[in-house]
């Protein structure tokens, strides 16, 4: 409480009763301490992965819950081998245990940003923010997000595309290490993001892009049963791409129901490149893989029938286990 | 020459020989004194609309040839009819002289933009380095322009498109005055461009936008013929669409023929906004007429027998005359 009352977090955070924020985790939880102004008026899910037995710390003050693979196997039962286990994809039970309409989740290796002015960034606000504004997925808009301040449609913008569509996803970037796979993290290892770009815009419709699953929003209503994380981990011959499967499921499947994705702010500090030896090893098998997967998703359409996310995703899963 | 030493423009300009610079204009150049630093290597081709009587005084030391109505009257004969009189289309004349490469062109209330740290912006510098690296038409890549230095592909991107393709159109922004449409110049007269975004992307595959003149890098060879801009103008029905209609053609091409189009720096310092009143009579038929004109262009198809941009353009023209 104390704490609390020290911080500068906004008078009254946005969607606080409406959202939650998913951290899946092996370690103790010392980085809220950074983003305690922005996150503790949330509720915390914490997704344990690996070994139950461990406990882990989180800082005083935060309302959360936590779930460790035992927890994971009891309420899942046989279902469970569908939660990936020493990956961070585990994070989706998280998803699937929310109650609430909107998810953040973010990595443990995330902190705080801050902007060119040297402003630290509330990184949630944004994604809140780019959730409640529309999407423009239908036609390119020059000037990037027409619902920012200080911006609008440029012309030759066609009138009766302007209402926009409501927005499921939000992509957050990240400066400090960029999120690279493991030849560039090989071939460029002194490589830093330190490019603040100040955008934030619709990736079109018909267009797949990888969806990194550090510092993500979404709304769960309209997306959620389509963000399942792919299974990796523990057993699993591929890893490193969970967060890509879910990317191009749920971007299929925004475009069918007419939803928008957004990327670009806010940026989070990614602090510590994981070790490009031990993700080559995981990803070597995926890099093949998603050779043929784009081409899959990038023709994979869905028949009018299908008016929910549910159906969308079921009707996916047929044509992946048809054709992949 | 004496001019010319005194300047800081780069020791070795590129494509110096390769590249024309277009300017269509109805006054003396004097908005060329800025620009001296970074066009003065370079051929201009003015592009002289209204009164041919009236002579245009361009600064000393800068190497140029400039068309009246007259020249243009008497260079084309009949076909005259088929560039804009009175309106800024009059542009596309320039491109069809020029012999080189790449073409730049630019609006003569123009200025050099500075970037946050206050720097000049060589704009022209910038569209050639986006002609001269490749476009990324078919997936998005997150931390925009993949080529530049400090970026790079993000994980999940796939390895076969790493190449990129060709580009074929750089499309740079506007600090200060936006390039808003009537309707929305009369809501928002104050609202200016202040938000520099640090970025160039590729237009995906699939994707329309808006499409403006007053900054804009193409190569000629690559995609010249469907850089028409729309018969706008003296005796014509609409204006401001001309750009737009350039735009959507070049659009369509590129993406048949595998070419990239980008958008984002570099940015120019756009001085007046024209008036809001003039431009809604010019425009109101358009805002009907591109309701039709969006999907048609959104749904446009060509077949494999195009194979160049000629081929291309007279088969769209054919769809146009039998659609539209």
């Amino acid at each position: 409480m104390a704490a609390a009352a020290t911080t500068t977090r906004p008078a009254v955070p946005l969607l606080k009763d409406e959202l939650d924020i998913v951290i899946p985790t092996i370690r103790n939880l010392d980085f809220l301490e950074q983003w305690r102004p922005f996150f503790q008026a949330y509720h915390l899910i914490i997704v344990q992965d690996g070994d139950p037995s461990k406990t882990i710390k989180v800082p005083e003050g935060f309302d959360y819950e936590l779930y460790n693979r035992n927890d994971i196997n009891r309420i899942l039962g046989p279902k469970a081998s569908c939660i990936s286990f020493k990956d961070s994809a585990c994070r989706c039970f998280g998803y699937m245990v929310s109650k609430k309409k909107y998810v953040y989740t973010i990595d443990d290796d995330c902190f705080v940003a801050k902007d060119p002015s040297g402003k630290e960034i509330n990184a949630l606000e944004q994604h809140i923010r780019n959730l409640l504004s529309p999407s423009t997925p239908f036609f390119f808009n020059t000037l990037y997000d027409p619902y920012r301040d200080g911006a609008d449609f440029v012309r030759g913008y066609p009138f009766s595309l302007r209402e926009g569509v409501p927005t499921a996803v939000s992509h957050g970037l990240w400066l400090n290490i960029p999120d690279y796979d493991a030849p560039t993290q090989l071939v460029k290892p002194l490589e830093r993001n330190t490019r603040f770009v100040d955008a934030i815009m619709t990736i079109p419709k018909g267009t797949l892009f990888p969806m990194c699953g550090m510092n993500l929003g979404f709304n769960r209503e309209l997306i959620g049963p389509a963000m399942y994380f792919g299974l990796m981990g523990d057993g699993q011959p591929i890893g490193r791409y969970d967060d890509m499967w879910a990317g191009w499921c749920s971007k299929v499947i925004c475009d069918h129901l007419g939803l928008g994705v957004k990327t670009g702010l806010p940026y989070i500090w990614h602090s510590k490149a994981s070790n490009p030896f031990v993700n080559l090893k995981k990803e070597y098998k995926g890099i093949y893989w998603q050779e043929e997967l784009i081409p899959f998703f990038q023709s994979a359409t869905l028949p009018k029938e299908c008016t929910t996310v549910q159906k969308c995703y079921i009707e996916l899963a047929k044509q992946v286990k048809a054709k992949l």
